[in-house]
């Protein structure tokens, strides 16, 4: 028995490896492979709006809003929010809370200027700053809800003069908010939604449509929107691997039961790490991500020990980033609370062990 | 038992859905999903590496390539080729051959000029041109190398002055060709190659880095290349039953054995076709392609009938697009010949009920 704590790809709910599995041999009871059918099958278009139907109805996503599955992941949203949203000669506003962060300015600074308006970076973005204001004459202002290397999260989102887009990859469906309060949203599916190869897009029609420049369809939200997630042929299997995912999600009570559950998750694993004196916590305390837990040992030199001991256990994919050091444990939604709750216990028998 | 005809995604070979399905449930033994490992691990940078290599082997692919598996089919491509490699002010040219060379000149327009050499639009693109000159002013010439809606295909690759770079979505790793006569390849992967979700770039480095605008990372070659096909997470499943796909065609034999099986089919529908006073192909028979075989009933009423006894044997996938009408046999790789043989018993059978 592996508990996968994986950064992502990470951790799948087993209805959904289980559903897919039986799929990839034989779809519905078609004889055909999910693999091997037409896009264009009545099949797979009931799995598309499905999927789409469950983003809506999970997210409480309103009229005025389009809802995309595409490909690329979030580095290429990077590139597809200016393409899209910054007008030549104007300014976007971009909040640096990380490497993501980074990434996704730099990219927009091929369309038009960007303004940082605030950066964690002086304290390797283990804190999220707080203290900024944003033009009411940005074209938008992008931030990246939670920061899977540094193991921070907005607790709480920004109110912004204009429209506000996130990166949501490593958070959403893991807790409530108010879809209202965004202008687009973009998720790899890889943490809380699916495998690789799905991105998910949710756009506010209105802020559309208002850049001069020509943009390539397979970029053009536009395009994408009017093609209904099919102007070309679109990742059948990662869409129905995140059909499956957002039904398990759906079944166990939704955005709101998941949230709790995270929440528990979370809080053991932080009780212990403040509690044990072996461990320490690296982001702020305010700053905590529900998602992903940082964490180093006070003596750097037991961290192998501890990481073979973690792996005896089938403890997996706990090794820090590079740039943080020590451990990340990744608790995304379908990682099982017993799976924290040995993780808890192997720490504590660690910290036995080394009385 | 289904024989699958469709266009795209289309047949895949049940060795590759047998393992795929091992591995969604349980990847290499490791007691984790392909699709919850991460892109960084060991595991998956050998299938990676793995399905470049075969890549390379099966094709012949000679230093001074890069071989990409990157995300978006090849309506990305259709930007990204101009984005690249298509100075402003300068000119593209392309051969015309169908919906799909359409499709790509006119985003080729977005970022400079387009030359049409040739277009077969006035027959409906059921001839492909061969009477036009490239200009060897241009910065690239452009091919289709099979057309699926109209089941054309090119026998022989033109002579260019300036780099040929070639869709050959529908075609590739069906037939023995010489890479060095290309600058650039790109093929969506859901029709010889694995399911939808994955793109194959075969580019020749020294074409690259010669146009001055700036270009989003995503959509950069050089940047691709420089990052090995993981610039930011690779869709993982999708690349490894290509990886598993292109493994069985090395173990039947490689191309040059996969040409011949498909020789064989072609020939034994077409001869059929050609015999069976019910039917008619409808591409000019020097432009028949070994891909998709499109053909109409003399009487076309009788279309829905002969579908309707198609269906009853299992064959599926056999409606012809809109555009042309009547059936559409895509024969794939991984189509077996006794499948083919079926359809023609079928049509042999249609014809004697009908006498």
């Amino acid at each position: 028995m592996k508990h996968n704590f994986g950064a992502g790809p990470g951790i799948l709910p087993q209805y959904a490896l289980e559903e897919a599995s039986k799929g990839v041999l034989n779809f519905n009871g078609s004889g055909l492979s999910i693999l091997e059918i037409s896009h264009r099958s009545a099949d797979f278009e009931a799995v598309l709006k499905k999927a789409i139907d469950l983003v809506k109805e999970l997210l409480h996503v309103p009229d005025g809003y389009s809802i995309l599955f595409l490909q690329g992941g979030a580095s290429m949203q990077f590139g597809m929010v200016p393409f899209n949203l910054l007008e030549e000669g104007h300014t976007a506003s971009y909040l640096d809370t990380g490497v993501w962060s980074s990434k996704a300015l730099k990219e927009a600074k091929i369309f038009g200027n960007v303004e940082v308006v605030a950066s964690g970076k002086a304290v390797n973005y283990t804190t999220i700053p707080t203290d900024y204001t944003v033009s009411p004459n940005a074209d938008y202002f992008h931030i990246t809800s939670n920061n899977t290397i540094y193991g921070t999260q907005l607790s709480a989102f920004p109110k912004s003069p204009v429209p506000l887009v996130a990166d949501m990859s490593s958070d959403i469906f893991s807790r409530v908010f108010n879809i209202e309060d965004f202008g687009l949203i973009y998720a790899g599916a890889q943490k809380n939604m699916g495998p690789a190869g799905a991105t998910l897009v949710i756009v506010k029609d209105e802020i559309l449509g208002k850049v001069n420049r020509k943009i390539p369809s397979m970029l053009n939200y536009q395009a994408l929107i009017e093609g209904g997630s099919m102007y070309n042929t679109p990742p059948v299997f990662a869409i129905y691997v995140c059909m499956l995912t957002l039904e398990w999600l759906k079944n166990l009570g939704g955005v709101p039961e998941i949230e709790i559950r995270n929440k528990d998750k979370a809080d053991l694993l932080y009780k212990e790490i403040d509690r044990n004196p072996l461990f320490k916590g690296t982001a702020n305390a305010a700053d905590r991500s529900k998602m992903n837990v940082c964490f180093v040992m006070e003596d750097p030199t037991m961290e192998s020990a501890f990481l073979a001991l973690a792996k005896n256990k089938g403890l997996v994919g706990l090794k820090g980033h590079r740039s943080v050091g020590g451990f990340r444990a990744s608790i995304y939604n379908a990682l099982p609370i017993s799976s924290v709750e040995i993780l808890v216990e192997t720490m504590q028998e660690f910290e036995k062990s080394h009385d």
